[in-house]
């Protein structure tokens, strides 16, 4: 069985102190596809431009992504390009063209329907749930965000998180939606807003996971170059998603592995500008980046 | 034996969104000393005035504080006074009064040079270093500091950070002492200045104990009801030595434990207005709350 994964399918051009990379391919669905692919197949739902560069497509494929619901339509595909400050945290937008995005309307192949985790990447609440409605019966639904989206397309969120089973959003993001600062609080009301567990990311700071009041607190895998940051939540997401897929028993008894997982995925995916890093990951890598995270919490 | 606590003794009026607290026993002697006497006997070093309130040395000898080497003498005690913003993080001095720590000159009675375990609170440099040149042989020392210092004392503070074992300090402390905004990274060079092991304190995330190469996370224990973080980096580190004066064995396989005894009094001393709450602790609620975070932390 297949996580399905939505998002957005993008190009990137990132701007860091070091280094400037135009059109590299990016987007929340392509760095989460690519993560939960090593755990799990993957079917990704998206579109892109008649633009959109054969090697990308390679680059899915690669990673054995099923591409009948991706969409090659006439147009330009979605760029974005942005640029981070020196401490590589703190970042600005520079453009975002939508291009074929702005009349996206994700249709799902009857393959797709049937995946039991379904993860709605980052993208509009409103194509979040346009994919939703074409599910049957998922056993897990996760979904993530964007600070765009609390500020421009709050209705249709809030009506999104009663359809999820987790919500996955950043340290400000849970700050902003719920005006609590506290983190633990904040919590407590993201799950009066619908979802049973609620994952606060907080970078190199780890996560938090809030679920039937108790708390998992999730280290990140400590990195001591950065390289460029784009993308490392929707790994983190997507390694979590496909490491559920993978692993036996209740979802529950396995999340914190699975958050633990999706942390060591986002740490590959910082270590190299957009997928570079990510894509030539092996199982190995993983596997001993998982086993080094347990000697630097254990005592 | 004891743990030997120097650092400043101080009167703290503290101003939050809440609430507001005038002349409340402050200092980062005082709330280290108490964090460690649930752990191990206590000797502390400082200097107050004759206006130092009866009640606030009943407090020290609640928790069979020595205060042998307290000096009280003529003229006001330290007063420090503060603001916390809403979020209860970011705070502002309105007023700093040395009183009679502008002419304090540390002095050890006989049965203090023996101590084998040293904090060095923070307070200047030139302080830790006085204290230090009377210590005979101690087995432990670890010093920790403030931006003011590295502000005012820098050429004292290098001086110093070759002379301790452990080098306690925040985030934003490590990133200007090194210059270096990876916290990973900034570790490594101050271990280049003289400390074998360093502890980067992240406040509500958890601190980076840096050692011979390994690093450990220890998580903060979440807390949905912060009502004065003053004093909370002190516990920290004062927990924490206690904690290694009472276990057996070396200190290197002490240290993550005492870590996480660290951060579990840190946030009990968060819970109320300067050392309120971190008064009224019991041993069987710090080993709870220890038992407690490692629930939060197992996969």
């Amino acid at each position: 069985m297949s996580v399905l994964v939505v998002g957005s399918t993008a190009l990137d051009s990132i701007k860091t102190p070091l280094a400037n990379h135009p059109r590299l391919l990016g987007g929340s669905a392509s760095y989460a596809a690519v993560a939960a692919s090593f755990f799990a197949p993957v079917k990704m739902v998206g579109v892109v431009g008649k633009d959109f560069p054969q090697p990308h497509i390679r680059l899915y494929k690669k990673h054995k992504i099923d591409l009948e619901g991706l969409q090659i339509v006439a147009g330009k595909t979605f760029h974005w390009s942005g640029e981070y400050e020196i401490n590589m945290n703190n970042r600005r937008t520079l453009e975002t063209e939508l291009g074929v995005f702005e009349t996206f309307s994700p249709r799902l192949p009857i393959s797709y329907q049937q995946c039991p985790f379904v993860l709605l990447a980052n993208i509009a609440p409103a194509l979040q749930h346009h994919v939703l409605d074409q599910m049957r019966r998922p056993k897990f639904v996760v979904a993530d965000t964007m600070d765009l989206w609390l500020n421009i397309a709050m209705p249709d969120l809030l009506k999104l998180l009663k359809r999820v089973d987790g919500f996955v959003l950043n340290e400000s993001e849970a700050r902003q939606l719920t005006e609590e600062h506290n983190l633990i609080l904040a919590a407590k009301k993201i799950h009066q807003l619908g979802p049973k567990f609620v994952i606060v990311k907080k970078g190199e700071h780890g996560a938090i996971l809030s679920a039937r009041n108790k708390l998992f607190l999730a280290p990140a895998f400590p990195l001591d170059n950065v390289v460029d940051p784009t993308g490392a939540g929707d790994c983190f997401v997507g390694g979590m998603m496909g490491y559920l897929q993978s692993a036996r028993g209740p979802v529950e008894a396995n999340l914190r592995r699975a958050i633990l997982y999706g942390s060591v995925l986002a740490s590959f995916c910082c270590e190299g500008f957009g997928l570079s890093a990510l894509t030539r990951v092996t199982p190995a890598a993983i596997a001993r980046r998982f086993k080094l995270l347990e000697t630097l919490t254990r005592y």
